[in-house]
């Protein structure tokens, strides 16, 4: 049994766990009474407040305590807009952000802002210049992850500040992913976090502003928390997070090592072990625990549920997983394949046999999967070697395959058991009605060497038109 | 050592804690997912709500877990106006509700809205046709505590329902401070409370919402408890929630009744104890475990410490102990005297000898205070007698007592001083900057069977005029 979605959330750290307990007794009371219980709730929430704040990089009187990364989000994002709301209106925001950050970026849009969403190389990683091209003489707020939660890469933050600092444009870092791997880097305006992706307890989130933005909280008024995070103060829970992320960072450096080294196994192992596999995100610009890869003609949810009864707890990007069945939105900005999508990041502690059991469990788990699916076997399909690229000819399908109805991956499968059907340079229609097949049918030309053609309006769908090239 | 203050905060009820620690290790995993660790969450998180639903009187499906009681209301009072935008943007709550409610009321008018402030009577009872009358064709949401957080007096929660389900109006009822004593009776469409008042852990707060009530939840989207709670769940203080809101209901009936006999002997000996003394509130509408009482001629400030010295936490609606200088808006709102208040909240198990030391203790207390400030002597000042109504003469000033620059009580007590130095039928101006004036002057006269004429603007303040009866 071993959990490897600690990008989702992480078990509580013992050290988490001792402070939880030992301010359970202490941190109860109001920290605005004058009594001895309020004043000794208030050494406590000045004490986690120092802490962390040591441990973002800033000073105490810029770090608030919200109840979840999300609300941090949410309040940072709406309070940092409406502080420059005399500047414009505008928001600049990565298309691979954390769903808090783009729910937040839709409401700004529907309340009458406008924003920019900066697309993602094939990596997840956006460009300087992209940002610094996305800001304008309106532009109220920047928003940019650390690092990516489902692919791991890291984001220039560092550079980017610099172009929003030039700019006059404050930079908002949701660093979630990475704050317990150590503070952000550059100079940053704004800064949220979440405790339980480090192994804080839940309900903890953090938001820093940095002296000199201009700030105005939105929503009723509250007093507490500088008037930046209404509601009653969870002071044990923020003792515990504070302690913590000073506990995890103080592991980081060694820790970060070791798992870097396992992570890499599977990036390395894995294409090697599983035919038609994609390992996706930046090799080297990472966060040091995190990888994801997506398996051709697998359905993700049934592969998480054959891994974790073979003991072993990942999460998926793919749509079959999501009430929405929408793919993952970063796994489509960075037009990879979503089909079969499986992300592992390993908590801390993680021991080698662990990894190495998932590694020889695998294998077999993806080939049943696609066994049951009916995909076409790998040694067949991985037959078509690369040819040189044929001229685009006429758009006329030779064959149409109706997946209407149907979930990825199987669209894509049905596609992969008629292209050896067609003439080399004839054309395979795949008519379908499923979100997923937009992003699966050209990753997975890219992956065979097959040339995507494009998409037009079909009959009760999208017809997706594949040239076949070997 | 006796904390009296339970209204604000109480201590971590024994089942609270138990049900953390048993719920830290299974309740950290994200209940969004399929594999093993997020099912037990959703287990946990699934059995919570059952058992919160049945404490509050609702179903499970109409009930989500905030991170506090004030988000509950921010959240709740928003969702339902939006819900209703097309019947209109009005308002109404009673004057006396917490701040968060009132806070709420005022973010809704700074974005366009209307409010309606109810007002109370002198015990700090709304009436239930002032509802009827406030409510119109516009109306969206009316709001009305279930019992007073400081005070205590029980609002008629029922017959409010009943006026508003008439009108077709929603009632969201404010439960924060009464859930722990029992169920809200009467027809509510929303009810709102937080889990930390009843020793449930801090960082929890519940809203439900009737079905069939329209509710449009405001702000980013966020997938989470019915998209009306956004951020990652909290689980295990959601289980000690839920599981110690049980084990106080339990207690509920034979506690209540132990300290509803312990806040008589407040209600009843204080007065006989403490000269000048007016205890506020509803004598028997009202929760079991509060009572409030004000003292002329006291710093709230100056008493709170000093029965802190003695061991005793309790708050205090005095503008003296507040940031902002002015008086509780409970106490104005019930036309109260507000200066030398005091808030006695028992929590469950408060023991008889603690009460008896606070009562044994007090008096001395109060008279040391009033030295301090050179207030006069009880027997002096209480020598007046009724006397038959003077009539209205001339509103010219006998004398002008100027207290500019002067904070609570110290115009009182300089009114005190003077009274007797104008013959019966004059009148004594006090020229006050201090905003308790304004309650504390009329609230005086009062107490002391003067006349208080009104107010005036008068140089760098306001005038506030008395004549002497007797």
């Amino acid at each position: 049994m071993a959990y490897f979605d600690s990008a989702s959330s992480a078990p509580l750290h013992p050290v988490a766990r001792q402070a939880l307990l030992a301010s359970l007794d202490e941190g109860w009371a109001d920290p605005a009474r004058l009594y001895r219980e309020g004043r000794r709730a208030r050494i406590l929430l000045d004490a986690a407040r120092e802490a962390a704040a040591s441990a973002v990089g800033c000073r105490p009187d810029e770090l608030v305590f919200t109840s979840s990364g999300t609300r941090a989000v949410h309040r940072g994002i709406a309070g940092a807009l409406a502080g420059r709301r005399r500047v414009g209106a505008h928001l600049v925001v990565s298309a691979v952000e954390h769903s808090s950050v783009l729910h937040a970026a839709e409401s700004h849009e529907s309340a009458g802002g406008t924003v920019t969403e900066v697309g993602v190389d094939r990596t997840g990683r956006v460009a300087p210049d992209a940002y610094e091209k996305a800001l304008r003489a309106d532009t109220a707020l920047a928003c940019l992850q650390s690092a990516n939660h489902e692919v791991g890469t890291e984001q220039p933050v560092a550079d980017v500040a610099q172009v929003c600092g030039e700019a006059g444009v404050p930079l908002l870092v949701d660093a979630a992913q990475s704050l317990g791997w150590g503070p952000v880097a550059g100079d940053w305006s704004l800064l949220t976090a979440s405790a339980h992706k480090w192994g804080g307890p839940p309900g903890v989130g953090m938001l820093a502003v940095r002296k000199g933005v201009r700030f105005a909280p939105q929503g009723p008024a509250d007093e507490r928390e500088s008037g930046r995070a209404p509601g009653f103060e969870n002071i044990p829970a923020v003792v515990a997070a504070a302690a913590s992320l000073r506990a995890v960072q103080q592991e980081a450096v060694a820790e970060a090592a070791r798992l870097r080294a396992l992570v890499d196994r599977i990036r390395t192992r894995v294409p090697r072990l599983v035919p038609d596999v994609e390992v996706v995100g930046d090799p080297l610009r990472r966060l040091p625990h995190l990888v994801t890869f997506s398996c051709l003609y697998v359905d993700g949810e049934t592969l998480l549920h054959a891994l974790d009864r073979a003991g072993f707890s990942v999460s998926s990007g793919s749509s079959c997983t999501s009430s929405t069945l929408t793919p993952s939105h970063v796994l489509r900005a960075m037009g990879v394949l979503s089909e079969g999508n499986v992300r592992v990041s390993l908590p801390p502690g993680t021991a080698e046999e662990d990894l190495e059991r998932f590694l020889s469990v695998l294998p077999d788990t993806v080939r049943d999967v696609r066994e049951r699916l009916g995909a076409p076997s790998a040694a067949a399909a991985n037959g078509a070697t690369a040819t040189a690229p044929t001229t685009a000819g006429a758009e006329e399908a030779a064959l149409t395959v109706d997946s209407l109805g149907k979930r990825c991956p199987i669209p894509v499968i049905e596609l992969a058991k008629v292209i050896g059907d067609v003439p080399v340079g004839a054309v395979v229609a795949v008519l379908s009605d499923d979100e997923a097949a937009r992003l699966d049918i050209p990753a997975w030309c890219e992956m065979r060497e097959q040339e995507y053609v494009g998409e037009r309006a079909g009959d009760g769908g999208t017809a997706y038109l594949v040239r076949r090239r070997a």
